[in-house]
C-alpha cells in the first residue's frame, strides 16, 4: 500500500460511529481481518504478538499458583453434552459438527465431495468449551484424595458459531486458555474460584491498564453447569460493559455427570469438586477499545510488542551514518530492558512513520535528525498524550523508564476516571431507563433477585445485569423495578 | 495408584516387543494417552512440559531468524482444497468434514441431536495442514516487493483422520508449527527453505541429542504442490527410521493457484516464491524412541522439564529437618540455573520413587540422608548411565553443570554410535533385502530414480527411500534393483 492511498482510507473519529472506528483501528494498526472462512478471523503478526504478551503473563501467573498446561482433544462426542443437564439446557448449541471423515474426488469433474461412504456413527462437535471431554479423562485419573488437587490449564482454539461476528468480540473460531481444577472440598473449589479471579483482575489492571468490576453472574446467568459464576467487567468508551474474563465453581455438578469420584481422607467415597475459568483474544479487543483514540490504537507498555520506535530523520548518507551511530547507542543502553523497533525504510516520509506508528500505538516514539545529533538529544514523543520533549542522550534511559511507568499508570487512571464518571447510584427506575437508553454508563441499582425485573429493563434499554459486584457493604434498599426489598446493588449496563 | 499397583505392571523389554515398551513408557512417564475420541490424545502436564520446552527453543529460532507468529482459521472452505492441483491429488482425503452448524434438543428423550436444518452450503473441512486457507490470505497482502518477504509461523492443532493410531507418532489430532513463508526469488525460497532445515537439524542434534540425517524426499514423495521436499531422518532403536521434520520448496505453485502475485523491482508482475515447513509433537516420540530404555524414559538435559530431582530419606522429624537445610542450600546454589524437583511425598518409600523419577526420565537425582549429612554430601545418580557417586555439598554445582553437559553430550553420541552400527553402504540388491528384513538399519544404495525400482524394495521388505542424503559426494555406481545408472546413494529403511 502506498502512502497516498493509507491518508485518503482515515479513522472514523469514536464520535461519530464508535463500532467503525473499532474496525478502523484494527485495520490501521494491522491486527487481525476477516478470513474468508465466515465468521473466523485471521489475526496477523502484531495483533497475535499482543496476544503472546497476554499468554506470556498469564501463563507465568498461573505456573506460579500450581497450574500445570496440558492438552485435551478439539472433537468431543455429541453424547458427552448430554451428560450435565443443566450444562447441554443452558449452553448455546450453535456448534460445528463434524459427521464424515474422508473426501474423494468428485466422479464428475475436478475437484473434491464429501465420502458419504465415510458417516461417522456418531457426530463429533468442535469443542465450545472442553468440560466435557476434559472431566471424561479426570474421572480416569482421579482415584483417592491423593490425586487432588488436579490443576490444569489449556491454552487452545474454540468454535462457537455466530451468525454475527465482530473481529478479536465475537468470531466463530477464537484462542483463550481454559482452567480446569478438581479439589477435595468445595471450600478449596471456592478458594480456586476467587484467585483465578484475582489473576484475572490484577493482569487487566496492571498490564492491560483496563480496570475491571469484580462480580458474581446472577443465578439465571451463571455458567450452564455451574455453581456459580465470577467475572471480570470492563467499561469500555461507549460506555458499554465488555465481560473480559470468568470464573465457574462448578461444584460437584460435573463430578456428578462424569463420575468424578475419589476416596477422601476419611476412607469414605465423595464426589469431588471443580471449577472452570477462562479469557480468550477478546481481550485484545477490550484493550483496543479501552484506550484507542482517533489516530488509532494506544498500547499500555506492559503489553505493547514494541515499547519504542526510533525513526531516524536524513537527507544524505552521511547524516545517516552519524544518526546510526546514536541509535546504536541508544540500542545498547535501552534496548536489553525493552523491545525497540528501529525504522530505516527509506521509500516513506518521517511523517507518513510517525502517523503509522502512532497508528499502531507504540507507546514512545524516539525522532533522531542532524540537529539533534548536534545537541546530543533525541526528541521524545508519548503516544497517550502526545507529549512531545528534547531529552539529552545521557538522560534518555532514565526519561523513556519513567515515561513507560507514567503511561502505563496514567492509562489505568483515565480509564478509571472515566469509567468512575460513568458510574451512577440510582434508585429510581425512570432516571435508570433515561441513562441506558441515553448516553449509558454502569447504574448501580438495587434488584430483587428476579430474573423478570431485569427482563423488563432489558425490554426498554437492551441493557442486563453485568454483575453483583464483590466489594459493596450490605445496605437496605428496595429493587428498582418492582420494590421488592434488596441488600445490594447489581451493575445495570448494556454490553458486548 | 499404590505402590503394589505399579509393582505389578513393569516395562516390557525393547528384546521382546518394542511397540510394547513405547506404550509402556509413555504410560509410565505420564506423558499421555488415548482418549475417549477414537484417534485423539490427551497430552498429560509431564508430557506437555516437554512440548512447551521444544516450542520455546523453536520458537526463538524462528524469531532470530526474522519470523513472526500469526493466527490462520482452523477450518477450512472445502473448494480451497483442489485450487492447486497436485496438491489436491497428493493430499491424503482422510479429513474430519464439517456439514453442519447447530445442535438441537432430541424431541424424543434427553439429549441433543444434529439439526437437519443447520446444513452448511459448503462444507468445511479442519485444517490438515494450512497450505490452502494461508495463501488465501497471503493473495490480499501481497502487492509489492516492499511486501516481501513475509515470513510466519503458526502453532496449531491439525486432524488428519488416522485408522491406525499411536500416541504422538500417528494421532488424528496433533499439534505442530507450520511455517509459511512468501519470496520474491526462488533462490531466496531455496535458502529459507534450506535454513529451516538447518534450524530442524540444529534443535533435534543438540537439544533432543537425536542425531538426523538431512536429506531431499524423492520426486514421488515430496509434499503434494511442493517443488522439492527436504527432511530430517532419524533412526530409532528398533533400527526404523522416523521423519522428524520437513521443509517445503513450494516454487510457485501455490502462488500460482491462489493468485499470489506481486510487482517485482522492475515494475513487472510475477508470481511469489513460498516455502513451508513444520515439526510435530511425533518429535516427542522420537525422543522416546532414540534414548529410553528398559526402565522408563530417558531425556536429555536440554529438552528436561525436570532436570534434577532430590530425594530425602528420614526416619523421624529430626533427620528430615536437617536434611531439608541442606536441601534449601542446594535450591539456592542450582535451583537458578535448572529446573528442581523436590519429593517429599510421605506416603511412599524412597526405593518407590528413584524408580518412578527413573521411569519419568530425570537426568539427575540427588538422594540425601543423615549419613549423607554427616558427611556433608549427597549421592548423585545419572540416569542415562546409572552411575553413582558421593559429591561434597561444596563441590556439587560445579559436578551437576560437568554431569548434565556430559548426559546431553553421551546421549548424542550414543545415537549417532548406535545409528552409524546399523548404516551399510550396500550395492547387492540381496544383501539390501536381507537385512532389510532382518535387523534393519539404513542401507545406503545406489537407485537409478525411479519409483518401480522403490517399489520392488518395499514389498518385498516395507523398507522404502527416506531421503537422499544431501551430505555426499557424487560417485559412479548402479541402481541395485535396475542396474541402471547412478551418482548418489539414497537410505533405504523401514519408517514410522
Amino acid at each position: 500500500m502506498n502512502e497516498k492511498d493509507t491518508k485518503q482510507q482515515s479513522i472514523t473519529p469514536r464520535s461519530e460511529d464508535f463500532s467503525q472506528w473499532y474496525i478502523d483501528i484494527i485495520k490501521k494498526a494491522d491486527l487481525a481481518e476477516h478470513s474468508t472462512v465466515k465468521g473466523c478471523m485471521v489475526i496477523k503478526p502484531y495483533g497475535y504478538a499482543i496476544w503472546e504478551n497476554m499468554q506470556k503473563i498469564l501463563d507465568q501467573k498461573f505456573k506460579e499458583t500450581g497450574h500445570k498446561n496440558a492438552y485435551f482433544p478439539l472433537l468431543i462426542p455429541k453424547s458427552f453434552l448430554s451428560k450435565e443437564a443443566s450444562h447441554v439446557k443452558g449452553f448455546a448449541k450453535e456448534c460445528a459438527v463434524v459427521t464424515h471423515y474422508r473426501l474423494i474426488d468428485d466422479p464428475k469433474k475436478k475437484g473434491v465431495i464429501v465420502d458419504p461412504e465415510a458417516k461417522l456413527e456418531e457426530e463429533l462437535i468442535i469443542r465450545p468449551t472442553s468440560e466435557t471431554i476434559i472431566y471424561d479423562a479426570y474421572s480416569r485419573w482421579v482415584q483417592s484424595w491423593r490425586d487432588l488437587p488436579i490443576m490444569i490449564n489449556q491454552w487452545a482454539n474454540i468454535v462457537r458459531w455466530e451468525m454475527r461476528t465482530r473481529l478479536f468480540l465475537r468470531t466463530t473460531e477464537f484462542l483463550w486458555q481454559e482452567g480446569h481444577t478438581v479439589h477435595e472440598t468445595k471450600d478449596d473449589a471456592e478458594a480456586e474460584t476467587k484467585k483465578i479471579l484475582d489473576i484475572y483482575r490484577d493482569f487487566s489492571e496492571n498490564y492491560l491498564a483496563m480496570p475491571v468490576i469484580v462480580g458474581k453472574k446472577p443465578e439465571h446467568d451463571k455458567f450452564p453447569g455451574a455453581l456459580h459464576t465470577y467475572c471480570i467487567e470492563a467499561m469500555m468508551q461507549d460506555r458499554k460493559s465488555l465481560q473480559a474474563g470468568t470464573s465457574h465453581n462448578l461444584g460437584q455438578n460435573f463430578a456428578k455427570a462424569f463420575n468424578i469420584e475419589f476416596t477422601d481422607r476419611e476412607g469414605n467415597k465423595q464426589f469431588a469438586w471443580q471449577t472452570s475459568w477462562g479469557v480468550s483474544t477478546r481481550l485484545i479487543g477490550g484493550l483496543i477499545m479501552t484506550h484507542s483514540d482517533d489516530k488509532g490504537l494506544i498500547l499500555p507498555p506492559n503489553i505493547a510488542p514494541i515499547k519504542i520506535v526510533i525513526i531516524p530523520i536524513y537527507k544524505n548518507e552521511e547524516e545517516r551514518k552519524s544518526i546510526e551511530k546514536n541509535i546504536d547507542i541508544i540500542k545498547k543502553d535501552v534496548g536489553s530492558n525493552y523491545e525497540i523497533e528501529i525504522d530505516f525504510r527509506d521509500n516513506i516520509s518521517p511523517g507518513f512513520k510517525f502517523n503509522e506508528w502512532e497508528k499502531k500505538g507504540v507507546p514512545l516514539r524516539i525522532e533522531i535528525g542532524p540537529k539533534d545529533i548536534e545537541k546530543d538529544q533525541v526528541v521524545l514523543v508519548r503516544r497517550d498524550s502526545g507529549e512531545k520533549k528534547f531529552v539529552l542522550m545521557s538522560n534518555l534511559k532514565e526519561v523513556i523508564e519513567k515515561d513507560l511507568k507514567s503511561i502505563q499508570e496514567d492509562l489505568l487512571l483515565k480509564a478509571k476516571n472515566f469509567r468512575n464518571n460513568n458510574s451512577f447510584n440510582i434508585d429510581n427506575y425512570e432516571e435508570a431507563i433515561k441513562i441506558l437508553n441515553g448516553e449509558g454508563g454502569y447504574i448501580y441499582a438495587h434488584w430483587c433477585g428476579n430474573k423478570e425485573c431485569e427482563d423488563k429493563i432489558k425490554e426498554e434499554t437492551k441493557a442486563t445485569i453485568r454483575c453483583i459486584p464483590l466489594d459493596q457493604k450490605e445496605e437496605e434498599g428496595i429493587c428498582i423495578v418492582c420494590g421488592k426489598k434488596s441488600k445490594k446493588r447489581v451493575i445495570f449496563s448494556k454490553s458486548y
